[in-house]
């Protein structure tokens, strides 16, 4: 890194690094790489983490301690309601939450004049609940959606619902990925007519 | 308003009308106000709409369509399983929606710089998941937190899942509640040390 780089530059490059470990490790959804190159090759962003959108299965203490959450199940496809099922036999103590997240982009800015070009952009794809957030010096857009799923299916290892209800759900959050990636495919397409 | 009010000025005051008319009409949650009260008390801040975190039951077209969803059933408070089942008999199509929201605060502020203090904050509170959304020329600081519920129950007027997952259900998001409460006279305390 050059001792004249600027504070941005040195975050891009960082950011970029990580990024090219990540995909030789296989660890970013195909899905989302066109989206991210587009906005690396834009001198003013950089992407950071991110993902095409996710179905989870998690162990949590309780409401809101997501952080302490052992994860059972973790998807970036659509899946059967027996594939959660499966996960849940490993469960011992506290809740168990299945989750369905949309995709969620987060890109470093060089300067707060260079939000609003990626953002309309980004609502406009259908990332409606996409914003700012600031971390430290850092200039962060979040691009994310509405979509979600956040439910108790139960707790110390027995579920509370039965399967017709889990099947129930279980199409409900395929719903849920198929729209994330529909969203994705049509930010990618928008980004081509971003100006930075 | 006066000619050679700056355009926050202006917002602010037009923001400060609409709150003392919601007010009057008992629209404002009681347990919020005192939030509001001590916000609007800053020159470099007002206060936009708020919530102090909800239970909903709504009725969708599908996921992601909560635009165009008719309420059920809302509640400030903790709420029995037996009202979520009442309030249910009146759907008809489309898929029954169970959500518990976190308090929500949407803060107007003068500048960039005016940011940081307040969402330092609001993130010590407990408010982890809040950030900074512009609209237009607006700088808005959206104060909130990552517990919430967002479950599907039913479809087309028929639930799907049983009483017994109901009353479970029901325990979580009045605890989502109760916790919400808390976090908001955090905030309310904190709030006295913010300058700016």
């Amino acid at each position: 890194m050059g001792v004249d780089d600027s504070l941005f530059t040195q975050y891009k490059k960082k950011a970029l690094v990580s990024l090219g470990r990540a995909l030789e490790k296989g660890e970013v959804d195909r899905k989302i790489i066109p989206v991210l190159d587009v906005i690396n090759s834009f001198p003013c962003f950089y992407t950071t983490s991110s993902c095409a959108g996710r179905i989870m299965v998690l162990e949590v203490p309780s409401v809101g301690r997501k952080k302490e959450a052992k994860i059972l199940g973790k998807w970036h496809h659509k899946i059967n309601e027996q594939e959660i099922q499966e996960c849940i036999i490993t469960a011992t103590r506290g809740q168990i939450w299945l989750l369905a997240q949309s995709p969620i982009f987060h890109v470093g800015v060089e300067s707060m004049k260079k939000t609003d070009s990626l953002l309309s952009i980004a609502i406009r794809s259908g990332f409606k609940n996409s914003g700012i957030k600031t971390k430290g010096k850092k200039i962060i857009i979040e691009i994310t959606s509405t979509e979600r799923v956040d439910t108790p299916l139960g707790k110390d290892g027995t579920m509370m619902c039965s399967t017709e209800y889990l099947k129930f759900i279980t199409e409900i959050i395929n719903y849920t990925i198929e729209r994330g990636d529909k969203k994705i495919h049509r930010l990618s397409k928008n980004l081509s007519l971003l100006q930075c």
